[in-house]
């Protein structure tokens, strides 16, 4: 023990979280699932319009920028919360609802802020896993593992980083399994499968549902996202959220965004072309890979995993290593197909020497 | 109870909290204790440059930002953390080290969020309160509050609202009676008075420090903070933030901010010359006030507290209401001497009605 005050045991045991945190400028940047070919043109050009010291000098207000996400989301402004990206989304329903000792149920792999908030809050964290053959999501396992005491459930539809999805019919037999756990379907990557359960958040008391502005809109440096649910849990969530906590950039940015949702249209089917192009290259090369319903594909690089990640580094393209999750695994962020090509033919290059 | 799940106990007993969320605009803002010129014109410049796709679209890169506020700050990388305004500073500190049950010592009244983010976490919040003749620090009476088991202090100084400071000796005595306690001292309002224990965190084990753009820098709407202490507790804190809590383009301005320091030290001049014109105003309409060492000063308006602020937002001048906590008084922030003569031209056509 050194001197002074001592964190909490909570924190003493979590696991080190390390995102990657420069170097990325320059280059083909596959390694994060962002949008590749950047935001609206429209989102600058509303952020321009609000550089003048006097905006910027005064608190956030977010009235106006409500009113125009809760008419796009086809939800009442009662019924969401924006929060600083999908983060504090994830923060502000575990603090809300996890007290120390609470259970929680997420899956491995997911996205590692379900567990890291937990952990924070001092709940106890299980993990189901994934189907080892197809990455698929196991039901009634995860119905199993559901317990009357369980008092929050996270999980991301489609998944990162296995591209997975949860069926319609599974979001509901969870729902109905688990009446009085908060149950979050992480809608990071909807617009590229569609599938999403906020239209349910009256028919479900317990249905939570986030949505990012960081993916396919291009706006991961803004910090934006929204947790949705039926007005009297996001009265509570309110409760727990600190009052400013959106940068006002980044809501004067949301609402142009939604107001320009074709240039993400289009972007989403370029993005789904490029995946069937993924698809089509790594056959060629024989490279078994998991079929995807978000912008990134996982493939199995098996022993040459860090060592591809590392080469395709050198050669200015940036993928993830997975390994250390689903073994032998790495992930790539479907671009443009032009983007797509320019990774298929480095990797081929790299792949058969 | 109604259906669904149900939110923690510390949520419900909570007491909410509703900061003003719109109809500022036009108006002069004399009630946020904002820079009321707004930031340096080297901000926005530094934002317009950074303001392409490429830039919004990446998640976060703090390496840059980081070394030049270390610079600025002369501490090194590795003993602050960069975080979302001064409410995510406090959030992690109290993230950091606050279990269930934790005891926590604040003042009253002081900034809300010491509270608010104490009782998230299940920490147990007494108050002590600012002497009542001149709201000046009862340093006696807090040492002998300080318990063994005292987990965190959280001080603003100076303080809002009260404008009064704690002495250097006293922050001193401070730390050394609680060495396990992790010691708070919000420099939110540094610039205006010049006394700073920064330079003290290595000195003392247990000191925290934390400073904002929101305030003399005019960066509320971006939401930018920092939270010092050894390298030691950075690092107990760090494991405990989220990793994209600050917002790209609010790291570029803070950055900006720092290099034009001279802008700042000019405003201060400004507002410590429109000070000392606010007191000769309210002495010479014989209104009690308090000597502040801030960029606001809260006034004595009896009965007429809440009648008087709003008669000034029918003018269009905003002040704060206080008279909630502090019998009878209201708050208005200094900015330059015309804004301090326009309301002080408006009050006194008020004021002996």
């Amino acid at each position: 023990m050194t001197e002074g005050p001592q964190p909490r045991e909570a924190v003493r045991q979590m696991a080190p979280y390390h995102p990657p945190t420069g170097g990325r400028a320059g280059k083909l940047r596959l390694d994060f699932n962002e949008n590749t070919v950047g935001c609206s043109p429209k989102v600058i050009e509303a952020i321009t319009q609000y550089l003048t010291a006097d905006h910027l000098t005064v608190y956030p207000e977010y009235v106006d920028a409500m009113n125009e996400l809760a008419a796009f989301f086809k939800v009442k402004p009662e019924e969401f919360a924006m929060t600083n990206g999908t983060d504090e989304a994830i923060q502000v329903l575990v603090n809300t609802y996890i007290d120390d000792g609470d259970d929680v149920l997420i899956m491995r792999p997911s996205y590692a802020m379900y567990r890291f908030y937990s952990e924070v809050a001092g709940g106890v964290v299980r993990e189901m896993e994934y189907r080892k053959d197809d990455l698929s999501f196991p039901i009634d396992k995860f119905l199993d593992a559901l317990r009357p005491e369980t008092k929050l459930v996270m999980l991301a539809n489609p998944n990162n980083p296995t591209g997975t999805g949860i069926k319609f019919e599974d979001i509901r037999l969870i729902l109905e399994t688990a009446p009085d756990a908060a149950v979050l379907i992480d809608e990071a990557y909807f617009e590229f499968c569609g599938v999403t359960a906020l239209p349910w958040i009256n028919k479900y008391p317990n249905l939570f549902v986030s949505r990012t502005f960081s993916k396919v809109y291009g706006m991961a440096a803004m910090r934006c996202g929204c947790i949705f649910s039926n007005k009297d849990n996001v009265a509570w969530m309110r409760k727990a959220q600190s009052p400013y906590s959106v940068n006002m950039l980044a809501a004067v940015a949301a609402r142009a965004a939604v107001r320009d949702s074709d240039y993400v249209a289009r972007y989403v089917g370029e993005v789904l072309a490029a995946r069937e192009l993924a698809y089509f290259g790594l056959d060629k090369l024989n490279i078994p890979y998991f079929k995807s319903q978000a912008n990134f594909i996982l493939f199995q690089a098996g022993d040459r995993a860090i060592p591809i990640r590392d080469a395709l580094r050198d050669r200015g393209v940036l993928i993830r290593d997975r390994s250390y999750e689903i073994p032998g695994c790495v992930r790539v962020t479907i671009g443009t197909r032009d983007q797509v090509q320019r990774f298929l033919t480095e990797l081929e290059s790299l792949w058969n020497k």
